[in-house]
């Protein structure tokens, strides 16, 4: 395990875990007036003449910005934007290593929803995507959703959509291995970003059988204490509009996916679900039962959020290729095609024979990692193309092989890092 | 000179200019447990009980931010927030490569006044200091003073005070060489942020006898038609009340500055001059007369902003190590005191013999622009400690050796860069 003083003192030792680069070097005088005063002065006025040429002469085609506002930062709670920080400057390492993604960390200080719309809008134009990360919910999917619409870039949102790609890759696996199909019987326990973009997706993916909770039970439309996003989810799921708590929700289920807290339940709930029961338990870092006691408990297959048991369901097998196909493709926004495709490309990115102990792809070893990222970020541009969401047309495989080249090239600088 | 079609090309071979890197490498699922889940919980704790940890921890202790709305970007006017990234990128870049100091670059798409102000200090926990660049004045004022009131990191304006640091290092040494002192007569031609920033640092500095002029002429405290910041020009300057147009303002002078545009005058007005005139001709890319013309004209010393004639003055030589000392004492604002010391090392800095071909140190070499950045640095970083300004305490000689190592450590990686 880590050892906090250990963990401290790596921080510490270079200043913290992100910095900038560049991409060309600058040899002389020449070269100043190349990049700098007086020939930059073409390059703005191209830009000025057509402004997506943006994406040609800048950084722009492939930064995102990781936006938070440190109000729900890992199970830390609203602990501010300073503190935010070594998350996000993490997740911006991440991008970079396993998606060939530019990633700049920004954490807000303005807990406010509108004044947070009022930033992301306004630094758009140095972006190519947006990142929003750990914004306590339901303020994040208000954000989330009024960027979307107001933004001509890809506003996306991991807590909510990187975990449903990786979850459903993870799932399709799962499913098949267990002989069953989309008209399962699942239930979502937990309805913050990660429980809405599950039911979101599954529901976008033709599962129709679905169940969702949070802290007052079985989600139903009638229950009044509803807020927008939870009606949406009432919409979507239980149509039989049944009530109660968890173990009325599981009896009888094939899957139970939770993004709770450690301890939410206990394994003896999965012998009240289906033949072959699914359990996937999302709680992190602390899932809510052990991998070791949802098998006890019966569990056909069992996922957690760890690397130390199998089946580590970890957003790091999403987010760099999601973005990184946006990115390559210019495009517009992010779509549930989009998602769906990628949560496919995980599916089939599984390194190894499929089996109960093998659903989704790891992270442990680089090559996989690469692999799953350039597949996502080809399935995922190749659907934007599709939809109509893309700015230039490029192929699936364009787009694997960028990313894989991406990544090939910054994992041979960062051998030097540690020597700079 | 440089080609337009060679420009575009080198600006679009990698997509811009400057990109992330991570300061730290991953070589396993360890690596990753440390730099992000589970064990940046424990950074995330300690920020959060003493958010100035954030300077050891996160990037923030070597990230400045440099936010532009477009406005003003070269003598190209108001291009847009896509128009003006080039810029800000080669701005990036050159701070990077000339001070040690990573660079974010932020364009906005907004140009009101409150909401730039709003935005910046939205951003402000995630760097260590803000560069303000190439926004309209007086707006730029206006924001860079509020800023610099309500933020408790240093809100930088290169475009001001940038600029009036490498002008008093040369005219240090001009003076000098003409047998001069702080007694001349110096006319200051055009005031917008060059003119501001040039008026207040000299005044700062004990240089009493100054005019200034804007395009309705010489400044003075009758006129009628001053902003807030041409009436606190008229307060530091022209005591007598003098009024005119530029040859009024130059009779009898010692030093004309311009930093106005090309053909603001001609060459005969150094006649009108004192013994020994000393011309800096700022405007850019093309100065108010060249380097040769002025000489015609009988100055005795000329410098303009270009590299192919002697004496360039060029910010370079100023900004990367005002930030890059700011940064290291983690000061929270910047002060005269500081711009004049960072003046004083310049003029210090001047590599060979100092002479009228020879007044400030030269970015040519990279080997000089290493040496005046850690010069600059180390004094800003003093004056910085001095002035209570410092959070922490470093010596002079410790900042600059620091600076002289990030220069090295980057230019190592930079050799690189060409075969990424």
């Amino acid at each position: 395990m880590v050892n906090k003083e250990d963990v401290l003192e790596a921080h510490k030792r270079n200043g913290g875990k992100v910095g900038t680069i560049g991409k060309v070097a600058i040899t002389g005088m020449d070269d100043l007036s190349v990049y700098y005063t007086p020939g930059v002065a073409y390059v703005c006025e191209a830009i000025k003449a057509d402004k997506t040429l943006a994406y040609e002469y800048t950084g722009k085609s492939n930064t995102v910005a990781i936006v938070s506002d440190g109000t729900r930062i890992l199970g830390l709670g609203d602990i501010g934007p300073e503190a935010g920080m070594p998350v996000m400057e993490g997740k911006a390492l991440l991008f970079k290593k396993y998606g060939g993604v530019d990633a700049v960390p920004l954490c807000l200080d303005t807990k406010d929803e509108n004044e947070i719309i009022k930033v992301v809008k306004a630094i758009g134009p140095s972006f190519g995507a947006i990142n929003i990360e750990d914004i306590e919910s339901p303020k994040c999917f208000r954000i989330v959703d009024r960027l979307s619409r107001e933004l001509s870039i890809p506003v996306f949102h991991d807590d909510q959509q990187g975990t449903a790609v990786v979850v459903l890759g993870a799932l399709v696996n799962a499913l098949k291995l267990a002989g069953k199909d989309k008209k399962a019987r699942i239930v979502v326990n937990g309805a913050g970003a990660a429980g809405l973009g599950i039911i979101r997706l599954l529901s976008f993916a033709g599962y129709k059988n679905l169940y969702s909770l949070d802290r007052n039970g079985i989600i139903y439309r009638e229950r009044e204490d509803l807020n927008d996003f939870k009606k949406e989810i009432a919409l979507k799921t239980n149509s039989e509009g049944l009530s109660g708590g968890i173990e009325e929700a599981v009896k009888g289920s094939d899957v139970l996916i939770s993004a709770s807290r450690k301890g939410a339940f206990g394994k003896e709930i999965i012998s009240l679900m289906a033949e072959k029961p699914i359990t996937f338990m999302l709680a992190n870092p602390e899932p809510e039962i052990s991998y070791l006691e949802a098998k006890e408990g019966g569990a056909y297959i069992a996922a957690t959020g760890r690397s130390d048991t199998p089946n580590q369901i970890n957003n790091l097998v999403s987010f760099p290729g999601i973005v990184k196909g946006m990115l390559e493709v210019r495009a517009s926004g992010v779509n549930y095609e989009m998602l769906y495709a990628g949560a496919i490309a995980i599916s089939k990115s599984v390194g190894g024979r499929l089996s109960q102990e093998n659903i989704v792809p790891s992270v442990l070893d680089p090559k996989a990692a690469s692999r799953v990222a350039s597949n996502v970020a080809g399935a995922v541009a190749e659907a934007a193309v599709k939809t109509g969401l893309a700015s230039v047309n490029k192929t699936r495989q364009e787009v694997s092989k960028i990313t894989k080249d991406a990544i090939k090239k910054y994992s041979r600088l960062e051998k030097r890092i540690p020597h700079l």
